[in-house]
């Protein structure tokens, strides 16, 4: 997806919500706001949103030194997704359709990321997992499951932090021998990386890869030489998330798109209305159907 | 009052805004929106936010050529605000307290800018109307009843068109015979010039000046000579919006300022809740006060 006008003043507010959280030095808002302005100005509309969050972030880490601003975020979000998933776990496995709820609930997980930063009580995280599980839910089930059952290998691409303990009630519905699970390279803002994979219980399941590089998303050409390979040879790739879409919606692999649509941008993009939780295979394979391609023949 | 850095990213979203209101074709919106985000990357921040409203709209109009992008806009705002005048005169009329109805009804005149920007029915207009006129409104009547009856001149900074016609209620209950009503010397977003002026049936009643200069605001510095000695000499100011309150927040007058307060830099710098009217006199006057300053003496 390309970057789209309305995403420019989303991403000066992002910069200046990324300095805050990483000082409270003001005069490094001030110098982030400004190179994000500059970089901005002479951006190329054709590159994806979260190549601007990479920059961002960039600015952000080059002038508060060394480390991870969002560690302690991220840890506090897998605490409390933890404690979630035994009862969540449950509700998926007495589910009468426990794929369709573990999608649900993997989507769902993007919740933890604004419960946290908006420091929301655990109840409000409750109300918004009955709302996910109970919503209306435009996607094709049985043309998921086909589609995972015929891979011979399944490229499962996390986004947050959090959120990646709900992607586990999903991963453990799969055939765990075929899966690689990949995160990002390296910290950027609240994407998960190997540290969560670990957190989350996932390193023991399944095979972990990372992109290689600080990217809030899915830029192949950043991502290193290992990741790339792994991304072509998948069967079928599992993107989460709002950041994997931005950067793969026009990716030539049979990609399902799980996210929960959260701006109008986005929205727009894929066709649904704000809010709503979409799971949807990649055009690529849509238009390919019925041609011989990698479609589940449904 | 200053820049903050939230007003950034409020900046950047309002220029795109303005040029697309201005015109259709896309690449004048991104003109706009590189040169809103060079601008902003190099702006003094102890510069007040209408100065960049100024620049920003500069951009608009120098691409788009001349004539007024928001003339229909504000056409629209006081044609809905005419056919609520009547009505709404009378509610002022029998009224226990017609200078404190006064006052609350200037203040809500902002709503039909709202409305007409959201295309809201009359009947979500006259809900907020009704709303303004019961709400908690923190206001010290009587101290600006003294003000007013015992200033010499009074000069009245009108904020929109279409409030314009709300601020009419209120300069109705002054000494007509000692008010200046200022509005802008040149089209900018939908602020108020003569042409407001004249559409509300104000140029019968009172004199009129404008500012000399095309800001959404009053920057005094790039006021005409002619509106600056008005300015000083005004014995008492009566400053609508939040425009006005930007640009002489700090300055050494005795001025009402009476708002909505719409964002929460304007409430925080304030010291009020977003949403609440607001009529504040001055700080530089309620300093002096008991020293033989201009105060009314309460």
């Amino acid at each position: 997806m390309k970057t789209f006008f309305d995403c420019i003043p989303c991403f000066v507010r992002q910069a200046l919500d990324a300095a805050r959280r990483a000082t409270d030095d003001e005069a490094i808002h001030e110098e982030v706001l400004r190179a994000t302005l500059r970089a901005c100005a002479e951006m190329d509309m054709c590159t994806s949103p979260p190549a601007m969050g990479y920059t961002i972030h960039r600015f952000v880490r080059d002038r508060v030194g060394g480390g991870d601003p969002y560690r302690a975020m991220k840890d506090e979000s897998n605490r409390l997704a933890l404690g979630l998933y035994p009862g969540l776990k449950a509700r998926v496995d007495e589910s009468p359709n426990p794929l369709e709820t573990a999608v649900r609930l993997a989507i769902a997980g993007n919740i933890i990321d604004v419960a946290v930063k908006a420091d929301v009580a655990e109840v409000n995280v409750d109300e918004a997992i009955d709302h996910a599980l109970s919503c209306p839910f435009d996607a094709d089930i049985g043309e998921f499951a086909a589609a995972v059952s015929q891979a011979g290998s399944i490229l499962y691409l996390a986004d947050n932090a959090g959120e990646i303990v709900f992607d586990r009630l999903l991963i453990e519905r799969l055939p765990l021998e075929r899966v690689t699970l990949g995160v990002r390279g390296a910290p950027v803002i609240n994407d998960a990386t190997r540290a969560d994979a670990e957190a989350a219980g996932l390193t023991g399941l399944v095979d972990i890869i990372d992109s290689g590089i600080d990217v809030p998303g899915t830029v192949l050409d950043l991502c290193s030489d290992a990741f790339r390979r792994r991304f072509y040879d998948a069967g079928l790739i599992i993107a989460k998330g709002q950041g994997n879409y931005e950067t793969l919606s026009e990716a030539n692999q049979d990609i399902f798109f799980a996210l929960k649509a959260k701006c109008p941008v986005i929205a727009r993009d894929i066709g649904c209305a704000v809010g709503d939780l979409v799971l949807r295979r990649s055009n690529h394979v849509a238009a390919a159907r019925g041609k011989g391609g990698q479609s589940a023949g449904v």
